[in-house]
Formats: C-alpha cells, sequence, structure tokens
C-alpha cells in the first residue's frame, strides 16, 4: 500500500462518524460534498482520501452509506474488537478506562494497572485496577496490541519495554517525554500541557485563526 | 513573525521540558547536541527552531539554561499565568480539572462548568463544579481567555459560541465532532479515539514504525 498521510486517515476516522451519524437516521446515501461539508473540507479532497482504498460510490448517485461505513470500518482496522490495556490509573487513565467513546468504536478495555498498592484492587465500572506485574501474563493471556501509557514520564520508557516485549503492537503515550519504540511498533503521544502551550503560543503572537 | 510551524511549537515545548529537568539538576549550560538527544531530533534542528526566535547560545560553549528557559518560557507565552476554564466535567472534564501537569506549566483552572444538576456543586480538588449558566459572567470576571470543551459533540458547537463570545480567545477541544471558531480565535482538538484508530490503521496495514 502507498504511504498515507497521518491527516487522511484523521479524515477516515471523521467520516466514519458522519456516515455512522447518517445511518442512525436513516440514511441511505451520501455525497462527497455533504461529506465534505460536515468535515471542513472539499469534495475533491473526500474523493481523493477515499480513491486510496479503491473505487467508492458512483457519479450522481453518491456513496451507498452502509457500504462506506463497512469499507471505512475496514480501512481503519475496525472490523474488529481490539484489547486495549491501560497502564497507570491515576486521573487520565482511570478517566480514559471508563471513556464510552472508546467501546462505541471497537475498543474495549481489558485491563487497568497500576504500582500504587492503594490503588490496586479498587473498581472502575466492570474493572478492577490490577497490579502492574501482572501486565506481562495479561497481555498475553488477552492477546492485547493496544497499550496506552497513562503514567509518569520516568516510568513511561521501562513500561514501554515491558509491553512491547510481552505483545502489545501499539501504545498511545500521555506520558510527556518522547520514547523510543522497537521496530514494527507504532506510538503516539498526547500531551494536554503541550496542547495548551500551541494555543498560548497562538494567543501570544496573535496568529489568526490558531494553529490547525 | 514568520509563520512558526506547529511542529517548531511542539519541540520548542519539549526543549523547555528537557531545560527545566536540567535547570533542577543544577545544570548550567546545554549543547544543541544534547537537546537534539533527548528530543529525537538533529542538533541543526535544534538550532533552527531556536533562531526563529533570536540569537541563543554560543558556539562551542551551548546554551545557558537558565536563559534559554526564559527565552522559551517567554516565546510560548508562558512568562505569565493563563487562567482556563473547563466546560464540561464528565470524566475527561474531572481529570484534566485536577491535572497536575497543566498548574506546572503556568495554566490555572479557575472554573469548571457543567449543566447535569447532579454534578454542580460537586468537589474536584479545590474546585466547586459550577451551572453552565454561569460561563458568560465568569469568564468576563475571571479575564480567562481559554477554555477546555470536554462536551458531547451535539453541545460543543453552542458552548464554543457562547465562551468566544464572552471573550475566549483559544479553546482546547475534546469533542468529536469539528468546530468552526470566529476569526482570531486559536482552536485545537483532541480526540482519543481518532488517535487509537490512527494506531489500528498502522497495525491494520502493518506500516513500520507507524505513523508519526
Amino acid at each position: 500500500m502507498k504511504h498515507i498521510a497521518e491527516s487522511t486517515v484523521r479524515r477516515l476516522s471523521l467520516y466514519l462518524r458522519f456516515l455512522e451519524e447518517g445511518e442512525a437516521r436513516a440514511q441511505d446515501t451520501i455525497s462527497s460534498g455533504e461529506l465534505a461539508r460536515l468535515g471542513g473540507t472539499t469534495s475533491a479532497q473526500v474523493r481523493k482520501d477515499l480513491s486510496f482504498f479503491g473505487s467508492f460510490g458512483k457519479r450522481g448517485l453518491g456513496y451507498h452509506v452502509k457500504d462506506l461505513i463497512e469499507a471505512i470500518r475496514e480501512i481503519l482496522g475496525l472490523d474488529k474488537t481490539w484489547p486495549v490495556v491501560i497502564v497507570g490509573a491515576g486521573k487520565i487513565g482511570a478517566a480514559l478506562a471508563q471513556y464510552r467513546g472508546f467501546s462505541s468504536r471497537g475498543f474495549r478495555v481489558v485491563g487497568v494497572y497500576d504500582r500504587d498498592p492503594a490503588r490496586i484492587g479498587q473498581r472502575l465500572d466492570g474493572l478492577t485496577i490490577r497490579a502492574e506485574s501482572e501486565l506481562e501474563r495479561d497481555i498475553a493471556k488477552l492477546k492485547a496490541q493496544i497499550a496506552v501509557l497513562c503514567v509518569p514520564s520516568e516510568a513511561a520508557q521501562v513500561l514501554l519495554d515491558r509491553v512491547t516485549k510481552a505483545g502489545i503492537r501499539a501504545v498511545l503515550n500521555f506520558a510527556p517525554s518522547p520514547l523510543r519504540v522497537p521496530k514494527g511498533v507504532a506510538l503516539r503521544s498526547v500531551n494536554m500541557a503541550t496542547e495548551l502551550e500551541i494555543l498560548t503560543f497562538a494567543l501570544t503572537n496573535r496568529i489568526e485563526g490558531g494553529p490547525r
């Protein structure tokens, strides 16, 4: 497959959301123009994004909502359920463990882990916080491929190394430090303070409309 | 000022973190090479990032840690305290309201708002959740310029319109739908499910190293 830009994948995720909303309203077809308007882009961009993955839609008729949902879910790998482990049950980790937006998209949080004895054994919705020492065994048993790291910076690299050795292939990291991943492992980092700093930079330097 | 790419601002935020760690260890100077190594980039990139904003450091001596911290804090607008309001006190909103990473960088959460009577009046650390109807008055009184939106998609645009009319100039949005901002308002969106979908796309399409 050609190299697909992250921005394309991000838009596909957005189109899927609109398509699912359309399906919930019993909408049968959708035009590239309507998808573009909802997603804040152009019809040409929508057609280009979808053209990477095959031929969808018919000129003048638009896309069949159900078919396009199925196609995008397959492209994004959402045609199956992904077990996810969350490492670190602090404020952010606990919030994510209970976040309903995950389950609605096929992500199932199968374990939440912490090293703090005061947290281990506590309940978060349907889950019990488990000891970090159980990570390796659980990842193998649950066949989890995705880990969300919500631990302090100084613990992040060690835990990333441990979970990837145990079979994790993709990591979403909330620690502020950059991490090294083994070959073949996908990594994304989200840093709340950095997001706010990009905003204060825009405010301070009066960038119209701000960064994207 | 020239247009500065978001990736540059992101790296400045990262350099600042390393510099502050250095300062905590009583480190006096730092080379572009050391900053590059910590940030996973090259010395040339470090020098280029800093050159946008003036002349720092001396050849062969590196950067003076304290001076560079001060300079980057000023560039990012972190030489003052930013009052922040959080709109929506669900799982994510409540976690962010109590997130310590904010206050350490000069962001002070001055208010948390919700429309659910069951949440209004509840305490989150030192804050009491207030009624959404108080937003306009509070933003004016507290001179808040930054809002974090942690509300459901269907409520996000209306609340964004309300807070920007009341004086908010920058919005960090956690709702999954794209939002329209008035001219002069900076907007960033973070979507946890999309972050995971970029990972499952990488897993499904076996992209080595994953997307950046």
